[in-house]
């Protein structure tokens, strides 16, 4: 294990952390409020452990995939625990595990809150909880890489694990240009949704933080009654914001360098919008009762679609109340996510795609053993070595889900909020049904529940893999 | 697609059912019941369409894995469709989709009702409901096997399609010996059983049901209440006769041939072990304040632990009204089930152990790409087909569940319901939780429910692939 090389990319991460804290701060000092104080103060401890903590630069370069994902599991969790720090120290969320819950939550995208009034929040902390989102949406390193002139192997390993998807490809030959491109169009993303929300009504602030929170996929809003009480039209730029990000990244891309041909071939896009189309339609005749005419159900089960499948976790309804039907189609996308590449979690689409080929590749070896068959998407065929990743992925899934299931039981809650709360933080979906519902949250749970939601928001965030390879005895062997 | 071969397999099918249905006949006759002239009327036709049938002996014997799937499902299936004759003809169960579901229910050694009183069924139907848990434990090809002077390379292929478990394999070198033997054991189990139960105390006709329904891991009793009325002494021997049942029936016969040592090395019958010691005595401290002492507590817990982990599903209690906490690891029990090659159905635990193995492995690989290592079990290497298949299994498995969620969502009915309900068919546990708990039953659903639940049933005890391959149109292609 190369510490030196991981310290120094740590002693990075910090860095930008306190670029990134300086923005809430800013916030603070712009509306005159106390919590400025602290986003400053833990800005400059970030600064000053990172200077000290990178004089040495590491000499050994060697850099293998473990210590990526060694390194993006401990970026993410020195990150969740920096980012709680001004919450607790200003006193706005006084338990030091609901301030890290709550930063967890916002950095893995998911939008789970323990709080049970975010109206009453200073303007600095609400912009720092939908910034996390952002931050969190595309990834740190990824920043990172794009920014700084690093160079060597460690780039593409810390791409991959940081990066959603079953495979994850380089964009352009250089890792630190294809992170450039992905910031750029995330950036563009950004900046078109708060234009168009500005244009939909709301004030610049409104605007930006909404906007952080649904390009972000993450889900936090401004109030208690999440996007509820904004109109048609602020809801339809939210609804079209979430679809685009829950789009492979890849897509845009290549539609940039104009070629519409190659963008459009993806087969998981194509999935991807039937299947949000097709629910969407079912939920609205589903729904028929609940709304004056089937335009507007149309535009609420639209918007919920896309909120669950993209894992963003929105509601412009109190969907609990909607018919079971529904609410299953719902707990389905959460437990599917959008597509790979994009910022959305969940089990995305690509490996769904995955699955159902190589199932129907093993009923067809059984019925002709000798015509063997490889499976294809997107015209290429799928390694065998990613084939297993996706279905080694889906068992340690399963076992995860029903591992915190259990846990959770213990707090004695019915059923259903046991099981929407462990698939809306594994997801990073953040809003589930029942007590964790859309006008529930997630003060309920003990510490020891509260700690498996974190561990299953940060493992769903970062693909299982990364987690459980900080956590195997095997990579600390010598 | 070798039909001749097929038909004239299930014309044996046929006759074997009337030589089944001659017992329910028979207590019919018996306690003076009218009900015997449908079971002899059944019968009879069995025997006619089957002398006809199969008057012309196929010439053609190539049969493959493929033939070998299709005639096991589609035995099955007459099985079920004829099964449920007796029920529907005498007026005891006037749906014949209820009749159906009933009998699809026994065979698998499901156990779920849809009947709301099973106390007033005839005799000879509640015998006949318990019987058919009893063929179906180890299953009919098997017996067919056992019994016929039938030789040729079908045979291993009707043995892996019907027999459970990630990889069948033979006792001795021949197919019909090795299901002689298994036939033998469990005959002497179900003796056992009997005089056993007669000891507790009850009476023949009731101890010979009652065993029927727990060596076949089934779960059908005579009583509204399930076990729930009896004695502590029945309720014990019960326990055992469950527990026996889920153990692999390969280690009865390393015992019989005394070889204990090789009988007892095998993993999956420790872990199994294990899991319901353990299971038992978290149940025993969690629902502590609902029995008089704690001895009784671990008697209802062992009870429940083994009734969920074989996909029995006998109650001895309403543990629908226990804490979160035990009713979620009767849950996650019912999911694993027990040993392969025993008469329970499920995950299986020896799945649940190359699952877990390969995931470990997954993740050393990508710590030491370079230090590849393979599965072990029981001391000897998993194959990767093995491996790869379990892996598949997990994923069709995953697919039917949610699917079946999603049309069980139809009924409006509560997300715990629903989800129960297709834990406990696809399972064959037979009883869930809330509307589908111990105080409920089946009746509640559509028809349409009710057919997905019986595909359930069907699939789960077959092991996913059969009746995929048989509703593969692939298979039927020239």
């Amino acid at each position: 294990m190369n510490y030196s090389m991981i310290r120094y990319i740590l002693c990075r991460v910090l860095e930008f952390e306190a670029l990134f804290l300086s923005l809430p701060c800013l916030v603070g000092i712009i509306y005159h409020e106390k919590s400025a104080v602290f986003f400053a103060a833990v800005m400059a401890a970030c600064f000053a452990v990172s200077l000290i903590g990178r004089r040495f630069k590491p000499k050994n370069k060697v850099f293998y995939a473990k210590e990526g994902f060694v390194t993006v599991s401990l970026s993410w969790i020195i990150l969740s625990l920096v980012g709680a720090m001004p919450f607790y120290l200003s006193g706005e969320i006084p338990s030091y595990t609901d301030a890290l819950f709550e930063t967890v939550s916002g950095l893995t995208t998911t939008g789970a809150t323990i709080l049970t009034d975010v109206e009453v929040l200073s303007r600095s902390a609400q912009f720092w909880r939908c910034f996390t989102h952002w931050i969190g949406g595309m990834g740190v390193l990824v920043l990172i890489m794009a920014v700084l002139p690093l160079s060597g192997s460690y780039n593409m390993h810390l791409l991959r694990a940081e990066s959603p998807g079953p495979k994850v490809g380089k964009l352009v030959p250089k890792v630190k240009n294809t992170a450039m491109i992905l910031y750029g169009i995330y950036m563009g993303i950004t900046l078109a949704g708060t234009i168009s929300l500005m244009l939909a009504g709301l004030s610049a602030y409104d605007a930006v933080t909404l906007a952080f929170s649904s390009v972000g996929t993450g889900g936090f809003g401004l109030l208690n009654s999440s996007a509820g009480s904004y109109s048609v039209a602020v809801q339809a730029v939210l609804t079209a914001l979430m679809l685009i990000c829950g789009v492979n990244f890849q897509v845009f891309y290549l539609l940039l360098i104009r070629k519409p041909k190659e963008a459009f071939a993806s087969e998981e896009i194509r999935y991807y919008f039937i299947i949000v189309l097709l629910s969407a339609v079912m939920i609205t005749l589903n729904t028929e009762n609940f709304f004056d005419n089937i335009f507007l159900g149309f535009h609420h089960a639209l918007f919920q679609v896309a909120s669950v499948i993209t894992t963003t976790g929105f509601s412009s309804v109190d969907y609990d109340k909607w018919p079971e039907f529904s609410k299953t189609i719902m707990f389905l996308l959460s437990m599917l996510g959008a597509c790979a590449g994009s910022t959305s979690g969940g089990f995305k689409i690509s490996r769904f795609i995955i699955s159902l080929r190589s199932i129907k590749n093993e009923i067809s070896y059984v019925i002709h053993p000798r015509g063997f068959k490889k499976i294809y998407m997107d015209g290429h065929v799928v390694e065998s070595s990613v084939t297993k990743s996706v279905q080694v992925y889906a068992m340690i899934y399963i076992f995860i889900f029903f591992g915190s299931f259990l846990v959770l039981s213990l707090n004695e809650f019915d059923f259903t909020t046991n099981m929407a709360a462990v698939a809306a933080t594994f997801n990073n979906v953040g809003a589930g049904f029942s007590l964790v519902g859309p006008s529930g949250n997630y003060s309920i749970f003990s510490g020891l529940s509260k700690f498996v939601l974190i561990f299953d928001m940060l493992v769903g965030r970062l693909e299982l893999l990364p987690i459980l390879i900080l956590l195997s005895p095997g990579t600390w062997k010598k």
